[in-house]
């Protein structure tokens, strides 16, 4: 199934989208029994927002592609970072640059909406745990993850505000280990990779955090990103496509 | 003020202290109007909860006092990580150590309460976004920190689960950098410092950390520890107490 979140005629709902049609349903799916409302839209006249507006928490994969590597061992263990919600934005919304981060990439990734309450749960159950996935864009600001600028941990790196884009759907019956990710800076590609090469699979990931911190519904895995990262620059936009969700785009703006 | 989040008789409130007396109030007063609901209280006659059970998002000062450096340089700026809600205890809620986790340790800290949306705000605005004040536990596990066992970043050094008491008040008139912070373990101090001590004070963590991360009702900053950190062991407990707010006793247990 595919579900949106969306703005229509100033009100927020979830819907499930089947062929470009939205039905409107009650509430949040994501860990929640719904219903339909009987409100049907056409997808082309919603605005689609972000499909979690306020993820209790999110934790993302470094190092999850050995072609991302560049120079650093393998990881023996998933390596997760925070990412913070003050970071999210929705399709379209302006991915705003602060005026002293100096080289700002996008990160192509596959995120994991978890759907209930997850706790030391073993690789064979993290799926069940899982409601679906969506497309991300882990924005970095290079200078202050590493060399000598940089901040003792990844906060303002990782998760100045907007640098979170997601959407544009949530996806329940994906395989998360056999899709296409790809970038795209002012409509150049610049990254294209697919998930079977994660180090660490979505199970494994969501199973080795969990022994550690409760994942709750709502929550993301941000999965991980591939090869080299193009640089974004105000004026431009950056578009992040996982097959079978869709293609995320958004404007860059000096913030 | 003094306000404390508590359960009673299964119904979990706010209520404002006075001498003692717990006079329950309508909603949390964080960043919201409320008002008396009339009924009334002995403080020793409800349980006492965290004072704020899902923060949004916790920043936390790393090397923010002179004596906590342990050879670092001292910080040209702030320098928060981030801390997870999953992190999140009350008074006399038991810290549990996961089994792999080596060295942990206690520290010991102010916390402050965001209040009000606070972006881009001046160090001499700062304290006005602020509701109140806490006292915090920022629970360690050294291995995951540093050497050669650590994580490339700070998850579960910071962030297992239960590795974050707060409590046991919200105060709200007390000047930031002037209290006494204490530091008990087993009944033996371990930490002893004052917040004048700060290299960076609260309103300027603040200021800083909303140039980039915009601050909502109920984040909370951390402001950093003090001094070397005392271990802390299942079968015993830690508490600390920041002047004036009080003292967060919580029993160590293996997970």
């Amino acid at each position: 199934m595919k579900f949106v979140r969306f703005e229509q005629n100033g009100k927020v709902n979830y819907g499930i989208v089947t062929n470009d049609v939205v039905s409107e349903i009650s509430n949040s799916p994501i860990g929640q029994q719904y219903s339909e409302t009987g409100e049907k839209y056409n997808l082309s006249e919603v605005k689609i927002l972000a499909p979690v507006p306020q993820p209790g928490k999110m934790l993302c994969l470094a190092l999850n592609y050995g072609s991302h590597l560049l120079g650093a061992d393998k990881p023996s263990r998933p390596e997760p970072f925070y990412k913070n919600n003050n970071a999210i934005i929705g399709p379209g919304d302006p991915i705003k640059l602060p005026e002293d981060a100096g080289l700002v990439v996008c990160e192509s990734e596959l995120v994991v909406i978890i759907g209930q309450k997850a706790q030391s749960v073993s690789e064979e159950d993290a799926l069940d745990y899982v409601f679906g996935y969506t497309a991300g864009n882990d924005v970095s600001a290079r200078e202050w993850q590493a060399g000598p600028k940089a901040d003792k941990q990844w906060w303002r790196a990782k998760s100045s505000d907007t640098f979170g884009p997601t959407g544009p759907f949530i996806v329940t019956d994906l395989d998360p280990q056999n899709l296409s990710i790809k970038a795209w800076v002012n409509g150049v590609e610049g990254q294209n990779c697919h998930s079977s090469e994660m180090i660490f699979t979505a199970a494994q990931a969501v199973s080795f955090i969990s022994k550690y911190v409760t994942l709750n519904p709502g929550d993301m895995i941000w999965t991980g990103t591939s090869g080299t990262t193009p640089p974004i620059n105000a004026g431009g936009d950056v578009s992040i496509e996982v097959e079978g969700i869709g293609k995320l785009t958004n404007p860059v703006i000096n913030a």
